[in-house]
């Protein structure tokens, strides 16, 4: 099936991978690399083009000359392409599935299941995309006073033009798709620029989508240090939408940016909330699983367990009882918890602990780290003076504070200028609701760990945590603009029947 | 503010009350009259024209002329129209409620909200309706495999033309409006039926909307027995569409009607499961004011509670406790327990209390009756043997039936041929959704009485309970057809910006 | 790809047809049979079973305990079935596509695109079912006066059970699957009964379902005469939804129907308005084609041109010279014009044509018939006293009548209690409109000929044309009910972030 | 009606006009004021305080506070409130009209229509609001590939916070309530920023909403110099939201802002296409009406004429004879042309026509100038090279270019950054879809002149000319943003019925 032709263009004779503009896989004039390291071995692992501006320049050219022929491409076309590049991913996923192992620690089957994830996501907002963008409103004039149904106001949703896209490193592909995908449907070109780390897969990624027969100039990728590029690709003037997920920087970039539509998914820091009527069993493998899948480094990852004391013994005990039980090593072995993406990551993540310890936590499991490789740690009685009770360590420490009441959790959580997700336990009706509520965060869940699937679902951060909201439907809402055509009819126009 | 003068010319010079078309108030060519009995004094109390078959098709015939132009009519300005008819219902509200007093013997403070609740509904469907049927949609062609975006499909809501409308006694006011609002407000003309008590109610009613300005023909009113005209109205040709609210004779029209879009809500056996983790107290004040609010002649009033047995001693002595300090009387006198609406209903539900009485059933309060008032009776382990299990005594009359587990009173309750709503009782989330999931009603209210309102939520009954859905919305909805027209372009039309 | 034992099942060891009940492809116990002509040759081609009543109640239990367990099924399970089902169909085209040949006499190409355009139509209604029956909507109290934000509306989209789809001979795959598909994606049970011509390729097409994994009970087949076991169907208590195509049939169907929801296509009388401005090259190819196509025996056929003077001869002359090269003869030699359906079919056009010709229509190309192969005709001067005018031929046979003016041939429309489509010619915006809003038919194209499709925009008749819209979307609407759970909660809920 | 004493609290002691914060009227601590001029007389017209950072903190500190409890009230109540505004701006309507006469040259009647068009924009935004915010959405999870239903997504609309409004001069009152009725109905606070001229009528706004019972501190205003309180007002850490209508400030704002959603427009040049098949006299009227409505300072006028050769004559003629009919003159006598808003404005007019004339220009009408007092301008024979073709003259002066086609008409449109609306004249369905769709700006008219209104349409700019879609609608939509609570259940949810 995979095919060891698939993926040869897309790197140069000497091994470094290309980047992509207008149709071609190519390397850069700059004569430059920038090497990407194995989190694991912390040795080079692979090579990528330097892009210069002048590079930027073409890509950003060669998606706008693109665009116009794409925007007058009927819908179910736009969709098959994507349904093709969907099959193509499944049909090549193996080599996609092994950069994200050795470029970012993913466990083999999770990177496995990232491209998957990522072609069922592409399906999906095909046909997604296919009715929400085949669709416009028809409104008469007659609703507002003194006026006569004489005029008739067609409401389209047309594309923006150029989408920047700038997926982060904890999943390269999928975050990838997820922003191209509604952009492309929407009539769309994009300019893609891929994390540091995550780069090859992503390389293959928009591999698939070539090989499907993209327009040319359609999708352009480049590559190149962020400190080189990074402000010239946010403030490029050819750029009519910025989708970006990442961390603070997103910040910077919208005081950048013009009027441009965002949407920006920064950090998070997710409270779970358990209260003392919540199922303890329940809420433990929640805070297990949520605390440290990919070893603490998602967005929706619990990174901060707010405990009312009636019940934080029992839930910490079963956590700790959990915590034990997971495999640390190497991501090819597909081990629960694996090296963190970046030496800078793991001393950062060491930082926090180590305040938490010097402050008064206590360690229900030893902290132990070999190179970027960090144990599982679970620490109790955490208190807000500790960084670790703000900050997120994007690790796998899952901190736990003891509080008086859901009150107290909520007010913590609210205080907080991060504010993606949160979850809540608890078996009653009203309480979840009213915790749900007072919340203030783009997405709260009850009963379960903070998530960001089904893909389908709206996604969004509030404060610092972003703006605008995701998920398909409102991704592929965020990549058009309204424009109204005003019938005005000699007469009024009542249809009859 | 009322006005001698306002009502004035709706009767006739002998006392009886006219019935309208094409917007004159007129007596009936038939000569006769038909008396309306005072439910609580049991005498003749009104009477109205008893209209003849060739009346009813002036009727239609006005209303079909008159419709015309009203399709014609700006949005804005039906609108307006409504709100003026809300305005003179709230300024004429007395008088009107004072009916409703003596022909179903309604407690005067309810039958003034009911006045004043209809009004709401008009301004609420008038500003509903203003903006639902401004509104179409735009479909392009090019969403379907094959096509090019070449077709706009424009979809239209077209009004269907005259509308049957026929409101039962209980809510004679609230149940006409709520028919009529909708219908007017999309388009259509109407030919009401009253029901026989309230009829009069009907009329008052009614002459708000005269005194607002309506278009002759555009609303006209047939009154009569039932058993001349009947038939003859829901057979008409004439009729575009029928909503009916009442009893079973709801099924027979649908058996005669034609390709006639119908909505009807007719009985309702609504019943109350309290689980063994309910919340006592709420559960028995809801019994309370949803089994014996107008003694229970409500269709969404809880007409039998199944408790599970853990709980079904507190909960029966907490609702007998309620039932001893409700006031039996007049409705003059705003008692909370009334005279039914007739003797024919009132040994109905002796019937059916007398049933279970030979058949075990506790009664938790003494059954009394003086003409046609009726003590509020509280039965107690019911049993499925007991017609009273299943069938909807319409008085205030409430079954207590006790039962091993929530899984058996929610199958008990889908063994029933109505289902109009239901409602459960339970602090747990999963258990609250588990059971709304499972009653096979129309609604289910979690934690509170079966209740029609707010009344712009959804309203429906399935199986034998009725056919479509109302609410302010649905109803708007259900009183048009769709119209489309599709441009047909030289070109594709890529709406561009 | 094909396969000869794919469709083996289907068929009796005699070679008699089966029907279909409970997973099973069964002969009947009445060990009769009915046979089905060729249209062609009109020699007996297929037998098929004559269910008994008996069959037909077991029919519809196994649709009911079927039904129970697909309403539990996930949506996107529903729609992974339905597309196979179409992958199934269009790798297994030929031989269903063979049955239309000799069943109904379909030219050949048109056979196979109908089976392919089937596949299209059940891959997209899978994807908009998977989305519009996944969202509900949410509604608070707080929108109506007097209350405050304390309950929320849960509106779900429920399943209305079993359906009865009744598809007519002129498209017996595709008007089958055009029910069968949305019934399915709602979570319904269905019945069906193909029409008398076209079962033996509607068998095809159900075993699609079968081999595509549908459970069993799921979708019944039986077959017969519709006058054993027409209204047993049709009164069937099990049945929860009519969907049906044909012809008066309907309006019968209706008046013994209950509370059933409907959704029913009768005939047309499409009529093409063609104005003095149109662009007459244009309008002559739509009435050739809309006119003609499959012998004039669509629903959607043009049936009357009514043209306005100035341009009468000219449209006529190029409609005639069109006609004169149009093939006639044998479907298996794919030609433009072939034998009608049966001989009393071809008996009625006669007598259409002869009460033409008796009344002084002008016949611009000369009829001529043999069996049921009738050549194709062109009248003009026809007059509204002649039957042609109003009803419909559903064969190949194209009156033309000349009009002073638009407003003449809207009214002559509207004056027709046939109102499926309507369509007119003319290049003035304000013109097309206004003609478009006065055509009081379920559809009007503008500058294009009647068409049914694309599949997903509504399609409706008007008055005796029909009730209820389909089109994907709307047949998705109509094939399920409204069900509200309101959660009643101890405080107000705002959602605050 | 009237009433001395309804506005008298909002102008101090000495004269000056207060600013609002927090529920009262005062001074500024800056003990300065900065001063109106009357366009026409060019004399000191009013005073308004010269407020200082520290107010604008105290300003943006008072809206905080009270958005919290405000986001907390019932939507009908919000509604009754905003309807109670509409009410009292009817009812104190000529003070306000009054102002818009003297401070920005208004003519007498349309300042007066001014006032009352708001009052029905708040009354239609109150009606809008609380059904679009009483509306979430319900998702389940089981449409995605490999999901189970135990997922239900609600999804809510929660207010933004505090909403920074920034109304334009030329409609001091109407563009502050299309941007304060949504902003408080979806249960914003705001910071209003009043423009330079118009500030006074804007006072007596806001003195309608304090009486009608505003909760203190929900709106405040804040007055003064643009270059001493603009900045600190657009970069305050506490804005939520920009809501800006007026010039190129909007893009620097949009480049300092950082995650705030913003809603903007800016500049136009709206083109009237005028093609060889046009209703001509239509044409001119539009050219006419929307040239030199108001003195064309209006973001919707007619700032250029592109007409194909073959009809310029006849329609230069057409319009240049209405031109000559336009009354020149003051505001206060209600004439049609009246001063331009200041005498930078007058001079930069000025210099554009100079401009023109030096290339070339035609004068259909003598260009006359005194003091701001500017004649209506009719240019002919314009060409690309003229600075009028591109810059918007915000003053009554009309250029025609003449053009040989309709896509040169098109491509000229195209080219230019300023993108708000453009129209186009044919009879022709085609060309009329074809030319819209061509046309890159927010909105097309056909067949008549650019116009924001009915309100409810959207309405929006393109590239240069702004961001976000605005009308009431869309505006209400953009102050709110997306909030999920996803209810996680211990069993799959399958509403049934």
């Amino acid at each position: 099936m995979a095919g060891d032709t698939f993926y040869k263009e897309i790197r140069a004779a000497g091994g470094a991978y290309k980047w992509h503009c207008d149709g071609a896989w190519r390397e850069s004039t700059s004569g430059k690399t920038v090497g990407v390291s194995n989190p694991a071995t912390r040795a080079r692992e692979y090579e990528v083009q330097a892009c210069t501006q002048a590079e930027v320049d073409e890509a950003f050219a060669a998606a706008k000359a693109a665009q116009k022929g794409w925007a007058r491409t009927p819908l179910w076309q736009r969709a098959a392409l994507l349904h093709k590049v969907a099959a193509l991913m499944r049909d090549h996923a193996q080599p996609m599935a092994d950069c994200l192992v050795k470029e970012i620690a993913k466990p083999s089957k999770d990177a496995l299941s990232e491209v998957i994830r990522s072609a069922d996501l592409i399906d999906y907002t095909a046909e997604e995309g296919l009715r929400a963008l085949g669709e416009g409103a028809l409104l008469t004039s007659d609703s507002f006073p003194g006026q006569t149904r004489n005029k008739l106001c067609l409401v389209s949703k047309v594309p923006l033009g150029v989408v920047l896209a700038i997926p982060p490193f904890n999943y390269p592909v999928n975050l990838a798709v997820s922003k191209l995908a509604p952009a492309l449907m929407a009539g769309n070109a994009v300019v893609l620029k891929p994390p540091s780390q995550g780069v090859v897969a992503g390389s293959h990624m928009l591999q698939c989508f070539v090989k499907a027969g993209l327009p040319k100039g359609l999708v352009n990728m480049v590559t190149g240090k962020g400190s080189e590029i990074g402000d010239y690709l946010t403030g490029h003037p050819a750029v009519n939408c910025i989708s970006f997920t990442g961390g603070d920087t997103g910040i910077a970039i919208s005081r950048k940016a013009g009027m441009v539509p965002m949407q920006m998914e920064l950090g998070g820091k997710d409270a779970c909330i358990v209260c003392s009527d919540a199922d303890i069993d329940l809420a433990a493998k929640a805070v297990l699983k949520g605390g440290f899948s990919y070893s603490g480094q998602r967005c929706t990852a619990v990174k901060l367990v707010l405990v009312v004391k009636e019940v934080a013994d029992a839930l910490a005990a079963k956590v700790a009882a959990g915590v034990e039980k997971l495999r640390v090593g190497m991501p090819e072995d597909d081990c629960d918890i694996t090296p963190v993406v970046s030496e800078s990551s793991a001393n950062f993540i060491e930082g926090l602990v180590e305040d938490a310890r010097q402050k008064g936590a206590k360690f229900l499991t030893p902290y132990r780290r070999e190179g970027n490789l960090i144990w599982p740690t679970l620490l109790d009685h955490v208190t807000p003076e500790m960084r670790i009770a703000w900050e997120e360590p994007f690790g796998p420490v899952v901190p736990i504070m003891r509080v008086a009441s859901a009150d107290e959790a909520v007010a913590h959580c609210n205080a907080n200028n991060l504010a993606l997700q949160g979850c809540v336990f608890t078996r009653d009706i009203n309480k979840a609701i009213a915790i749900s509520d007072a919340m203030e965060t783009g997405t709260v869940q009850i009963n379960a760990a903070p998530a960001r699937g089904p893909d389908h679902f709206p996604f969004q951060g509030f404060r610092d945590s972003g703006i605008g909201s995701q998920g398909i439907r409102n991704s592929l809402a965020m990549m058009v603009k309204t424009k109204s055509t005003v019938v005005n009819l000699d007469k009024d126009s009542y249809a009859s029947g």
